[in-house]
């Protein structure tokens, strides 16, 4: 049984460049996939080419579900066939001095691992709810449940979230002294996201107010403080 | 030769689900990597596993550039290895009245081909300013280009972007005429992106004021605009 505190280090998850980037606690690893409303879905089609779907996802425990219109392809869900799972949040823009050092912050997950097709009805349901929730906190409760017909035509897939990797840059450029010495600007242009005012759909009656539970959403502050460069 | 104002229709750029939110044109395209800072590169490794890797891009002309880092991975870049590029935008979350129903509005392009490793220093020179003016328009023309040694040391890939495909969703969530009777709230929360206060890196000498070219960004604000839903 592999700790579950410290993220797997196998050939694929040992990072090519950059190892001082590299954070290998489960806390990152779960920061990173908390901050991120989508993921990018690699597999391998039937023909060997390689396909990168973005899609929703979700997560309970040690295991990541994704959601349903690209598991829906039959060549993801072959069985034993490994994916891989990309969560990236782009943080800032770093503006050196020379174009060599120009960079981004950010932060990004890679997961690997064979995943499994749910069909079980009730974990269907769990890991649907896992994955609204993640999208829109509230919404599970607040809304109507899946029916038998619209949960069979949902597919789910539940990957392992024990082989990952999280890779972090953060901070300043870091330029030659040669080019700091030339005095120079430099720096780091934050990029940030936020929820803008909620639009309400025009089938809705008039005079139904906007749910506090969506009015309220403050992800895009916490992403916003995240991104601030740590200066280090 | 393909008519260039129509993306290719080859079997791994049709679409298996929601047909109704592809786009044939490419000034789509264009739209949609101009508007994004980065993609995902997606690769078969050396084992058959697939990898999906974050990394800054440029474009000129037909041909997308892909940056470094990554490519440095020699698996990427063994001849006629195709590989699939992801860009996505998402625009807002689309909460319906029903879990099922809910959705993301975002504009994605996924482009396949196999990529060429730049070796000429001229060809590899106009790539790397591609790359850096998508990232930081101005920056190229104001900063220190690349030394021989830094050259050598960066690897670029060009991607013909003639297979190609656009997916976008807008518009409010479409909800069952039932669900729709019982009168409950349902909308789109917009998710928007903008860039933050240039943070100026601590080895600049004090009173060098942050360059106009990087305090007057404007394309989170173009985002923001792009992502209010159309309504429809």
């Amino acid at each position: 049984m592999p700790d579950v505190n410290e993220l797997s280090s196998t050939p694929r998850t040992q990072l090519g460049r950059h190892r001082e980037r590299a954070r290998s606690d489960r806390a990152a690893l779960f920061d990173v996939l908390d901050a991120a409303l989508i993921c990018h879905l690699g597999f391998v089609a039937a023909d060997g080419t390689p396909v990168v779907l973005p899609t929703g996802f979700g997560v309970a425990g040690d295991t990541l579900y994704l959601h349903g219109s690209v598991a829906a392809r039959p060549l993801v869900v072959g069985p034993s066939q490994t994916v891989c799972v990309t969560v990236t949040l782009l943080d800032g823009i770093v503006l050196a001095r020379s174009t060599f050092h120009h960079s981004m912050n950010y932060r990004s997950a890679v997961v690997f691992g064979v995943p499994r097709l749910l069909t079980d009805p009730a974990e269907k349901l769990r890991a649907l709810e896992a994955v609204t929730e993640h999208l829109a906190p509230g919404q599970w409760a607040a809304t109507r449940t899946p029916t038998r017909r619209e949960l069979a035509a949902t597919s789910v897939l539940a990957l392992s979230l024990l082989e990952a990797s999280v890779k972090v840059r953060s901070g300043p450029p870091i330029d030659e002294p040669s080019d700091v010495a030339d005095g120079g600007w430099a720096g780091v242009l934050p990029v940030t996201s936020a929820y803008g005012e909620p639009v309400t759909a025009p089938d809705v009656p008039a005079g139904v107010p906007v749910p506090s539970r969506i009015r309220e959403r403050s992800w895009g502050v916490a992403r916003a403080r995240a991104a601030e460069p740590s200066g280090g």
